[in-house]
């Protein structure tokens, strides 16, 4: 078992030796498609640019949410719900002894009326517009016009359209759990910045990726309460089970639980600002937040690109398949979890069922 | 142990499905630098190219043994003798319990004369002109004009251009015992034909790479006899360990020895014929052997390209770190091999020692 450990650390190590340095590197113009591919995408390395979107007509005129609201006057947008910022996340349900993973309630919205919860969020509710169903040339087909349907250095480089070219709106309150995604991303911040955390796939062992049910928030716009309903048949969802900013109390425990992450080489972390672009390259490892621009919200588009399921794929899922768990790692094996519940705050659990509105 | 043969089994089989098929990609023309850096490069994938070098006057050119000696008439060049053709290759040493690293006797001599020893080879003596070290660009200047001095589309997608330019002439005898470069290396045959097998490096278990003490073959043209001789200080170079073709009577005894190559996925077969050039990525095993053309041998430029130390490297490196055997491995430990010797051929040493001049 140590010498796993010992080869998986040396795995850690070596490939920001070799590759991926200390930090994220920074370009301060439009890379050209061959040096963005090899570069970048054929070495799985991320990189922040600056300047690839400053014709975009978008950076002037989003930041004015009245510019939005007007243009989107008349869409139904799909508004997600959340008592705490937390979708996609996991969280305590009463009636499992595990923790779940938990989807927003997704209320079909107005865009003005969604905008203003977004911008003013009352207590015990956050909304985020995030539809991550290439929703920028559906929902928000009026806005086409105002950035480009897709990042022509990156098109020519991959060989291919977006598969999914994605709007979020936002504001502090909303966070994003650490996952991955099987796409190459390019993430262009239009108003507002994104904080990234980010690690490389081969830390696949630091994020304890467990199978957790799958639950529902159910918002009554009536009572002002959110239900969590577990998924009926039960459904598994494999997520990663590190918050990297645990709540002060819990920070210590959370350590003790997950120490190849809290032990480990820190993540790469990256703000993007208003007119840069990250390239999140397919497999790694992210958990996003969010700071308001000027007109109270964070606001970026993403292309989601095929990727290459190549010979980087085939070690990845080598790699994630090895069994392992470091020796001073004290936290239940996967399949205790499961029938008894790790999550230490069951005493919790009803408090947290019931979101109260805001009053 | 038996879960570990599983994980790598299913690593070997999963880099054919989502990536390299069944056999090698051909392009019936030069792929532009970005079409061979996504779909080649990127993803550690080899492939063949034809008419990429239709435009060499070296193609119809060298054919012709005349032309290649008034041309380099007063060249001296390094040619690598052996009593078999097995040079950088594997072989029983009557000092020693176990097999060496042999090296060959490399002897400068007169290109037309080494150029006869190829084409007429005596008994007992075989010839082969494969010095890498730049070797084009040094000893064989003369031909510059004959061939271009880097292969354009791929300089233009790696960025830089060959770090290193090689010329080899060679007989049927001659053969390349299995191993890996850290280059990325295009192969260009001009007379003749190169037979390749093919091992991604996903595979490496697969080549059981043992220690083995160096030792160099040293020529007397006086007695016409080849001693071998161990490098002292001792040496100890790592070195795949599979014959893929052993010579009848211990082909069974070489099947049981080496299981995992044997009763794996068969490697890739790809021939490359004269006006073909081979993508060979970088870190893939590969044993070659060749048969001549119309002049006699077979000769060939590769370009070795320096590759990118990334994210592939490093999971390279960590899944060699892993020890393995398979359970039906009957194979005796390599450090046991080291002081015990495993060749099966004893008795035969001192007979295969010297080796006697045609006479």
């Amino acid at each position: 078992m140590r010498g796993k450990q010992v080869e998986l650390e040396s795995l850690w190590e070596e490939v920001r030796e070799v590759s991926l340095g200390n930090s994220v590197d920074r370009l301060h113009s439009s890379p050209t498609p061959l040096q963005f591919l090899r570069d970048f995408v054929s070495q799985n390395k991320p990189c922040l640019i600056s300047n690839a979107i400053s014709h975009w007509p978008a950076l002037s005129l989003w930041p004015t949410p009245s510019y939005l609201s007007t243009s989107l006057s008349s869409s139904l947008v799909s508004l997600h719900l959340t008592p705490n910022g937390q979708a996609d996340a996991l969280a305590p349900h009463p009636l499992h002894p595990s923790l779940c993973f938990v989807s927003a309630h997704v209320q079909p919205t107005a865009f003005p009326r969604a905008l203003d919860l977004i911008r003013q969020p009352p207590n015990h509710l956050v909304a985020y517009l995030q539809q991550q169903n290439d929703c920028f040339r559906t929902e928000y087909g009026e806005l086409e016009s105002d950035c480009d349907d897709h990042i022509p250095w990156a098109s020519e480089a991959l060989g291919c359209l977006p598969e999914a070219v994605n709007l979020w709106i936002g504001n502090h309150l909303s966070e994003t759990s650490f996952h991955k995604d099987h796409y190459e991303n390019l993430y262009a911040v239009v108003s507002g910045e994104k904080h990234f955390l980010l690690l490389p796939p081969t830390d696949v062992h630091r994020m304890y990726i467990w199978d957790y049910p799958a639950a529902r928030y159910s918002y009554s716009e009536e009572s002002g309460e959110f239900l969590l309903e577990l998924e009926e048949p039960e459904r598994r969802v494999p997520w990663c089970s590190v918050d990297p900013y645990p709540a002060t109390g819990s920070a210590e425990q959370e350590r003790s639980k997950f120490p190849l992450y809290f032990n480990g080489p820190k993540p790469f972390e990256v703000t993007v600002k208003a007119g840069e672009i990250l390239y999140l390259p397919s497999m790694w490892f992210h958990h996003v937040r969010q700071s308001p621009g000027d007109g109270g919200c964070t606001i970026a588009v993403n292309y989601w690109y095929d990727m290459q399921f190549d010979i980087k794929y085939a070690y990845f899922n080598f790699l994630q398949s090895l069994p392992y768990q470091s020796t001073d790692d004290q936290t239940i094996p996967e399949s205790e979890c499961e029938d008894l519940g790790y999550h230490p705050c069951h005493n919790h659990l009803s408090r947290n069922l019931r979101y109260l509105k805001d009053q």
